[in-house]
Parts: structure tokens; sequence; C-alpha cells
């Protein structure tokens, strides 16, 4: 266990509250707290004596320039002993009652007594540097305090149980193996050793190889549930645009009216649909206009297709299909996005003038209205990005960018060396193809990752966590 | 104790955190969350078998519609066994990780397995009910929770501590000895049971009244301090109201020009000064003028100055008295409240044109600018509403209305019968006097209180708590 400074901050969120919960870590954890919490029972005469784990009844004390010392509150502390903590250090949490003045008075006791106030995500790392915890379950906990959506928790809680780096120990053992056999053949060539033959060798690299491809596929998947998805709605004045945002989002958050150029300025949202995290957008209707404000919405609406990866083309069902229309078209197919077209009003529209194009991934016959269709579009959405073979909660999933590229790595170093052992290049001109891919898999769990990363990963938690 | 049905609540603050905890109490508080909370460890097949207070490690569950059920987070739980609890029911206290999707379904997994979602301030007032705080503490620690100042904090503390309900206790005790005599005299006229004749009761009423008014008369300090006094800071246009304002709230909260009627709106906040909360605002300048939005400004000054107690009626040191000057003074005198003139820009007026006039409570040459006489300002606020041979922390004060209202009953009861007896009116007819006297006493810690102010006291506390 590495040894550090002693930290301190408010670990329950910001505002007022029955409760709130202020973490200690570090070497003087218990010494520190013990001069601003004092044990109310007889049987301890400080906090150093109370056993671990115990929640011990007590004053809370600090001193206020030109007064006494005087109690701030009272509270309970409980004191988790190294390394039997979160962060593997002694550690003591303190609670007390939730008003603002009394937690930051708290806090405020505890540097004054020699703590230092904790860096965002310091509390985590140290949990991480110590060993408690993998890098890959540090990302699902920290999915998990941002968690908005039921497959955000499910995923996050996989990662969080160890699904992901438990998959990623396997892979690397399974590497260690097949170095060891390599090494093996390189120093003895010429005894045999109960070692891999090459063409095994070859096997078993090929095996890993799909298994880390399959495992790395899985982030389509766990970006379209943590990440989400860029979705811009999208069309014609007039044609339900914001009334489809509205019944997605599921709540008026868009204005809606029969006045053309309602919408102008961009809306988002985030919204789980067919269990696919949507960061959906609302933009203006696209059309000719002398209306200033309406056309820089309208040069907004353009940026925001070109920068989604999702499209709802909304049509009126009930409108011919004109010159514009067809620019539009072509518009659409020409932006290489995922288009769904949605052909809106079909309750009112008694004459359907629209068909399906087929130029569009999807297209489906919606209400805005009544609702009709949005099943079809959730379930299309959910087909589109999410692996249905998939268990969430069970399977190993990845889930940011940072997973997704150490695998990467380590993929194409075994393609590289598989690539040159079946050319028949020798064994330990590709044994550095094997450890890079290594060093890659060992970067996803954290076991060989840069101070850097550990350090952008951790700046992303709150404080206090 | 009395028995309820089982109440859960998240009692942290809400929002993102690292960590939040939702508190559980009532008679199946164990039962309710062993559905929930399973511990890690195999020394404990569940909750039910963990020690009092000690922390143990688990898994947290809950069943979602058409799905397995879930481990939603691992966290810790505590269990505060009946009567050794805050509410003096079992409570289970369980901490998870502080994402809101997450704490929120700690909390719904809870009411799944049968608890009731707790109402505003239901635990404390178990609390209360279960006779685990008096009812005085209970509203010291709605003001700590509340806290904003440094006096707020000292004056709770010294609530929570029960200095006030000790205090209250004595007296009431000591009326109980009183009524002792009473009846003793009533009952056996002729014989010398040893208890107080006449006049000592006489004497000893008129003892306990004096503390009585004299606990009573802490109400004006423990107002100041809890509940604040309403300042309204007027004057004409550009003798730099807003930049008092600024300089009193201690950042730039009001816009501050040259021009004339550039504050419209009335601004508002809490603030500490020389020890007393003043709910403190900034009104516009008063002046005739054509402007429609200043003129509604200006009516608003003068309702705002109407409604509150203390005045800051500012005026530029180097301009003339000129007539509106006048009539403003005689609408200041005539208004009856308390009021501070401060004559601004001592700093950059080479001729000061006004010196003190003796029309108002004081009046103090100050620079907005410079900060010159705020020393004295606050140190005049302070005299004028602080009884400064009071220590706010370790002295017996009132803080709110309702515990003034029963005190002053109390002194008005017992005036009644000092004045009966002290007129020979028999003792009999004295004595529901003074038991009235001792209900009301009994009303300000709780002992014999309705359930309706029960209510309204505790509704005013935050879900949770």
């Amino acid at each position: 266990m590495m040894l550090f400074d002693t930290i301190a901050a408010i670990s329950t969120p910001l505002g007022k509250g029955g409760v709130a919960v202020i973490r200690v870590s570090g070497e003087n954890a218990i010494k520190i707290s013990s001069e601003v919490f004092e044990p109310l029972s007889k049987k301890f005469s400080s906090l150093a004596d109370v056993e671990s784990r115990y929640m011990c009844r007590g004053r809370i004390w600090r001193s206020f320039e030109g007064r006494e010392r005087i109690s701030i509150d009272d509270g309970m502390a409980v004191v988790f002993r190294a390394p039997a903590s979160f962060t593997g250090e002694d550690v003591v949490e303190i609670s007390c009652h939730g008003g603002i003045l009394v937690t930051q008075g708290v806090l405020s006791a505890l540097v004054e007594a020699g703590a230092r106030v904790a860096e965002a995500g310091e509390f985590t790392r140290r949990a991480f540097v110590n060993g408690k915890m993998k890098l890959t379950e540090a990302e699902a906990l920290g999915l998990l305090l941002e968690a908005e959506t039921e497959n955000q928790l499910l995923i996050s809680r996989g990662g969080m149980r160890g699904i992901l780096s438990d998959a990623t120990e396997k892979l690397y053992l399974r590497l260690v193996d097949v170095m060891g056999s390599i090494w093996a053949k390189i120093d003895f060539p010429d005894e045999d050793l109960g070692e891999l033959d090459s063409s095994e060798i070859l096997n078993e690299l090929s095996l890993i190889y799909n298994d880390i491809s399959a495992l790395a596929a899985t982030y389509k998947t766990g970006r379209a549930v943590s990440e989400g998805i860029p979705t811009a709605i999208c069309g014609h004045t007039n044609v339900g645009k914001s009334s489809i945002y509205n019944r997605i989002v599921g709540y008026d958050a868009a204005i809606v009216t029969d006045i053309e150029g309602t919408t102008r300025d961009i809306l988002r949202e985030k919204v789980s649909l067919g269990g696919v995290t949507l960061k959906i957008s609302d933009t203006a209707g696209i059309r000719d206009t002398d209306d200033a404000v309406e056309s820089i919405g309208i040069e907004r609406a353009r940026a925001e297709i070109s920068k989604c990866e999702l499209i709802f083309a909304v049509f009126d069902v009930g409108s011919e299909i004109g010159e514009e229309d067809k620019s539009f078209y072509s518009e659409l197919v020409a932006s290489n996005k995922k288009v769904i077209a949605l052909y809106n009003k079909v309750d009112t529209a008694h004459d359907q003038k629209r068909t399906p194009c087929g130029l569009f991934e999807k297209e489906i016959f919606v209400s805005a209205k009544t609702g009709e269709g949005f099943e079809e579009l959730a379930r299309t959405v959910g087909e589109m990005f999410i692996d249905g073979t998939l268990n969430l909660y069970n399977d190993a999933i990845v889930m940011d960018a940072r997973q997704y590229g150490a695998l990467k790595a380590s993929s194409n170093n075994l393609e590289r060396a598989i690539s040159s052992l079946s050319s028949g290049i020798p064994l330990d001109l590709s044994a550095s193809d094997v450890e890079a891919a290594m060093t890659s898999l060992g970067e996803l769990d954290g076991r060989e990752v840069g101070e850097d990363i550990v350090a952008n990963i951790f700046s992303k938690f709150c404080v206090g966590k």
C-alpha cells in the first residue's frame, strides 16, 4: 500500500438534507478526526479506541476566531482501518446534520486539524492505486454515479462487479501462457518442454484474437448505452418535428404551434429509446425564409445534422413529394448517417401520399399525436445499436472509448504477430508484438497504465468520491 | 414507545455525490431492509444478525419489471435497535453510491419491500414523540439545518444541547412545587404541612414570573439571529444605495451606475451584520419620474419601506437639504420604524453639507466606496437588536415565535394569579391561573403540546430528517 497525505471531503451531495457524510482518508485520518470528533460514551477516550466499523456517537468541535472552542454539531463517526476500507488507507467517516454551514464547518475543522481538501475522484483513485479496485471497475462506478437510464445502471453494475476486468484478466493470462511457450521455444529450441508447438501457438493466438475482437465489438452496445448516440430530428417546417421530439423526451419540452418556423433554437435532451441512450436534438424546420432569427436556426439545424450519427427525418405523410423534398432526400442519402424516415400525422391524413421509398435504413409511419408507430421506432433504434444477444448485467461489455482503444491496440498487435508467425517469420520477432498486445490489455484493467490516463479518468469524478 | 409503520427516505441532499444515505425507521425496519440489503460477509446470514451500530458491507438488490432481480449497488448498512436510535425505533441506515438513479432505486426497493416514503420531518417527529428529543431541541435542530450565519449556529447548538429545555423544565418544576403548596393549603387549610404559606407562595410566584419574563425577553435577540430583521435601504436616486447594499451583502449583487434610476427591481439578500441576521432589500431611488418601469419600482420601494422594521436611509453627504429631503425626513419619522441615517460619499465630498439632525435612532457618516463607517454601522445594528450580556452558545435563548408565545401565555397567567393573590382572592380561584401557566410552559418544551402544533413544526423540516 502506498502512503499519501490525509485528505477530507464532503462525500454527500451539496445542499440541505437530514444527514451529510464527511470522509477522511490517509495515514493520519484517525488522529486528525480525533481532534474534531469526541465520542460521547465514556467507553472511548478518543476515536482511536473505537473498534473498526462501529458507529460511535459524539460531539463535533471547532474553534472559531476570538471565541472558545464550541461543538458545532452532534454526529456519528466510524473508523475503517487500513487495508479494510474503500481506499485501502485508514478512513474515518463523520456523519453530521445536513445543514450547509454545519457540513462545511466539519470539513473546515478537519482541515484546521491537518487534513487537505480532496481533489475530485481522489478517494477512488487511491482505491485504484492501492489495488482495491480495477480501472474498469472504477470507470463503471463513474458511470453508475452518472447513470440516468436502466441500461446504464445494468452495464455499470456489470462493470463494478468485475465482469469486464475478469474477462480481461483471463485473456491476459492466456497471453502469458503463450508467451511462456514462445520464450521456451526461443531459449531451448531443441528441447521438448511440454509447451505448445508453433502451430499450437498460432492457433491459440488466433483464438485469443477472436475473443478480444468479440469483446471489442461489445463497445457498439456499450457506447450506445453509456455515451449515447447523437441524434437529430430534422425535416421541413410544420411536419411535426417538435411534436415527435416531445413524445420521445416524454414531456412538452418544445413549443408546438401550427405556425411555420416555431422552433429556432436547438433543443437537446438525453433520453432512453429502445434501451439506447439518445442525445437527441430538435432542430428548426428547413425552408427558405426571410426571418433573420429563423435563418440562423436553419443554419444551426444543418450543422447539427452534419454532427449527428442518427437522423430522424420527418415528413408529413399527407403531403406530396415536392422539389424541396427531392433535394432533402439526396442531402440525407449523401450524409452517410443512419437515417430513419418518420412519416408523421397518420392519424389525420385521409390521403396518405407517401409510401416507403427504400432510400433509408428504415421507414416508419407514425403519429406524434396518438403515439402510433413509436413502439416500432423504439424497437428499430434498439436493434440498430444494441446487440440483443448480450446480457447487459452479466456479460463483459466495453463501456468507454479508452477501454475500446486498449482492446483495439491489443488486437492490432496480435494480428501483426499472427500474420508474421503464419508467414514463417522467426518466433522472437513476433514475441514483441505479443508482448505489446499484453501491455495494451494491461492498460485496459489498469495493471499497466500511465499516470496521465489515470489522472484523466479520476478527474471526471465528483469531489468526495 | 409508540409503534408506527415503517418509513424510509433519502436522508442526504438530493443530487450527485459520492455517497447517499437512505434511512429506514419503524417496527419492520430490519425486516424490510433485509429484503433489499444482503451482507457480503458469510458471518451474517441477514441484516438481522448484524450487531447494532456495526457497518456491514453488502449488496443492494432490486427487482425490475420483466427482468431477474439485480444488485443495483454495493453499499453499507448499519442497524440501530430500539430504543437506542435517533427516532427511538428500530432504524437501518443504508449507504449507497450517490448517483441519482441508484439512490432513488434503493428507496424504491425499500418501498417495494413494504416501507412507506417518509413525510417531511417525520423521523425527527418520531424522535420527539418517543421522548428522544424535546420540542425546543427539535426546533433548534431545524434552525441548525437552515443556519447560514455563525450566530444562528451558536443559538441552534445551544438549543440542541438542551439549554432552553432545561431552563424551561426548572421553571416548570418550581411551579409544580408552588401548586403542591397551593393544593395543600386548599385541602388542609388548618394544618401545617411544612409547605409555603400564602406570602411565600406569592413571593415565589413573583420570582418565577420575573424569570419567565427574563427568558421571554431573550426572544428579542433570538429573533434577530434566527428569523432576522426585515431591513430596507432607501433614499433618493443616486445617493449610493446600491453601493451600500453591495458592501453589506459582500459582493456586486446590485448594478451600480451614475445614471439616476438604475435600480428598479427590489433586490433581497439575507446577511449577517453585527451578529444580526438582516433580511435586507435594496430599493429604487425615490424621485418624480416619467419612466413607467421606474415608477413601478418606486411604488414597490414605498411598499417595502412600510413592511420593514429597520430602515437604512441614505443621503449624499455633499448635497444640500432640499424640499424633497424635508418631506422624506417626515415620511421616515412618521413611519415609526427604526431608522439609521447613512450620510454616504464621505470619501469624495469636499464640502460636507449634512450634519446630524437628531431625528433618527442613529446617524452615521459612511463611504460605500472605501468602507469607512461600516464597522460603526455593524456595531450599531448589533447593539440595537442583540443583548450583549447573553452568551448565545451557553445561555437559554428563545428562538422562535411559538416559543415566545408559550412563554408570554405563561407569564400572563402568572400575572393574573399574582394579582388575584395579592388582592386577597381565595387560593383556589388563583390555582387555575397557575395551572394554566404550567400548561403554557409545558407547551414550550412539548410535554403538553397539541397535535396541530407538532404537525406544523415538523412540516418545515426537509424530507429524510
